[in-house]
């Protein structure tokens, strides 16, 4: 069951101004909410360090007309299929495809994947991005 | 068209060796690949930094029990959909919904969408991947 | 004059006992101390965001050995005079040096002078850190 | 002793020429230099994951004003001076100061240290800046 506990914070009124003018550009109507944030992009940070079982997605644009590109990136996913939670794929113009895959396992295993696609010849821009099961971020 | 060219490097063995040493652990088969993923990641950050036309994966983690939060994320999603070229959305578990969006425009443009969508109070965990169209990435 | 401001916070239990574990780990003594590091970092990457004064320090190492480095380097630092506050130079081995410069300016003119330190031939790692005046950061 | 390999790299066109503009903007007068600064900051990170003797910098600025934090940071200090090889103090203004150290063990060493003094009360900001000791990046 979620429990909410509420403490205080002391802050001098100057970093207060600052950081309420901070998150009002981005868009946070709530305090709480852009601290919160920040407290859980510190834990996820630390999930991944810890090597725990966690979430990436694998971001990587190539150009289909590349001989043989497609098939290589369908066997390296079909080899860590029990990784690979979904995917989608993105016509960006006549030559260019993105794909995103969604990748649940330990942070090794999911940067193993990771390294693989992108370092594929032909993968001209890969990223992985680093978030979370959700679990245990309340 | 494409036209290759090709130029020589010089190295201190040493630091090849180390280099060598470390693609092979990260999957590569081709020295050049390497090279050219070095130089594209560059070119892309600097893509960022200019603010041009490019394209970025939103990535982010909630709780689809919290109260009228779906909506919430689905309205600005529709506010920006002249921006957002697709969307993909798991189940990561009975509470905890992932959903990546591939965004296309200026970079100060998938920032605001970013930003917004990351603000929303219920989101747990949100993270922008800077990427590309891949034009005039060869 | 410093005054402070306190105000109250609501977290999930469950995320605050993981935070405290967290700055446990990293030996903080205070709840808040914490909380305040995260918002000023915050607010330190917005102040080189936006380009206005800051500090930064360049961090660069280099073997002495290489011809005509040492002088390269020192000119490079006296066409910045104005810009560097200060310098220190370590001994790392036999031929190895490490130097760390601390730099005021805005931040544009920070990495201008990193960019050429870095980019000197024969400089074989080299990184700006961006920090602050501390002004505003109560 | 050095010993210089020379092996070539294929690169479309229009990659080279973009990634010529983006050096000729950060000062290289060189490619092959920039090249081998890719490779570096690679070899760096990867010698920071694998926690091996490498050296990095602590900078912190503080408010000198803030009560006993000066005999808190050279306890710290004292604590850790076998790995710490030198500091330099600047005066930013009349409150503030900043630190620059230079430290040299694991990784892991290093990180305590930082973690330490950035967590001690009244230092506005701090960072630890990862680079090496130089051996081993002909």
């Amino acid at each position: 069951m979620k429990k909410l506990v509420r403490f205080g914070v002391s802050l001098d009124h100057h970093l207060l101004n600052d950081f309420d003018r901070l998150i009002a550009g981005r868009k946070y109507t709530n305090r709480s909410e852009a601290l919160r944030d920040l407290i859980r992009d510190n834990l996820v940070g630390h999930e991944w360090d810890e090597d725990k079982e966690t979430v990436g997605t694998i971001t990587f644009v190539y150009d289909h007309h590349v001989r043989d590109l497609t098939r290589k990136l369908t066997d390296i996913q079909h080899r860590y299929q029990s990784l690979i939670l979904s995917g989608m794929h993105v016509h960006l113009d006549h030559d260019h495809c993105l794909e995103v895959l969604v990748v649940k396992g330990k942070g090794s295993e999911i940067k193993t994947v990771s390294d693989e696609l992108i370092g594929t010849k032909g993968v001209k821009h890969g990223k992985l991005t680093a978030t979370t099961t959700g679990k245990g971020l309340s």
